[in-house]
């Protein structure tokens, strides 16, 4: 297991819109997957059983949920 | 993977009211899915699975609970 | 799916008590599974599968924490 | 589905100690249950079923945790 | 079930240190479990399942995760 | 279950960056398991099994959401 990857990609969790957040939410979760899962084989071959599983989208929408909570407080909500 | 498809509409958390907030949050955790599967047609054959199932229902409604805590505090919960 | 539906009755998150908040909290967690599942014979038909699984029945409670953690402090916790 | 039963005992999240804050998590997770189950014999019937079910221990412990967290944070954290 | 079992030991949330605070929040998660399945012999049993089950090993951790995020604000970070 | 081993590396929340605080997670999500599973073959058998499991690569996702939230917040966002 790596943990030479980068896992916040500019490290920083400012960003300029919640649009940029969110992508950086989604960026920070698949980052994770990718340190625990360095092989990017392995990672493609389980593509097609994520995106065809609703249990298994559902769960990823969650995670994206959390990250984005952080990164939305840390710019103070883009207020 | 498309990342290019819109993952929070208007680009705000920002809502009138709690109702609009609650839509949102529904919005969202409806984009962060079709960020992970933008094929509609997939997306479709797997409605009535989810809409069938009360375990994946339940976890629908915490995927809402937790992306309406960010945009309620977002919003300093309309006072 | 009918996002026509009142997702947060009232549209105010303010209740009187913490009684009443998390009331509210109940509600918001079930108009959440009509949105997706809007069909009430369907969702009375899953009512006896989800109300004697211990699992399922944990997960709904999990799901009333988050909604009510939002809801409480959206009333600075009825102090 | 009776939502007439008291979600929350005493009608308030203030507490004198963390411990009885506890106490008080435990209590509205076990009331968020009793409300979407409320036969106590079909209840009683589904205790062997989770207190031998280490995966369903550990997700009654995730509910406890989460209520607390809002019991906490009602009470200052008892500082 | 017994409610008579300490649930948090010292009944406090402060700690000295962060690492005391992790030591706190994996004894509340097992605390938790304890007053749901008060049988240590029940509990022994399921040992051997949940240390051998990648899925419930990684469910424990969210539990902990949860429990030091409470204990962790509760001593404001130890800053 | 052995409760000596460190679960919080340097016994602080504080880091630089957030790239470090977010090892930081990583680190903390892995010393719990270790804790609940002090064995280290037994971990390693488990390895392969959700390393190629997209359920539990998510999950894992999901507990490192949880920690980092935790640490940022620790260290005010690096603000």
């Amino acid at each position: 297991m790596s943990d030479q990857i980068t896992l916040i990609p500019g490290n920083s969790l400012n960003t300029k819109t919640p649009e940029e957040g969110r992508q950086l939410a989604v960026k920070m979760a698949r980052l994770s997957i990718k340190l625990t899962q360095p092989d990017a084989a392995a990672r493609e071959r389980m593509r097609p059983v994520y995106a065809e599983d609703a249990a298994m989208l559902i769960s990823i929408g969650q995670t994206v949920a959390l990250e984005f909570a952080t990164i939305a407080r840390a710019n103070n909500y883009w207020r």
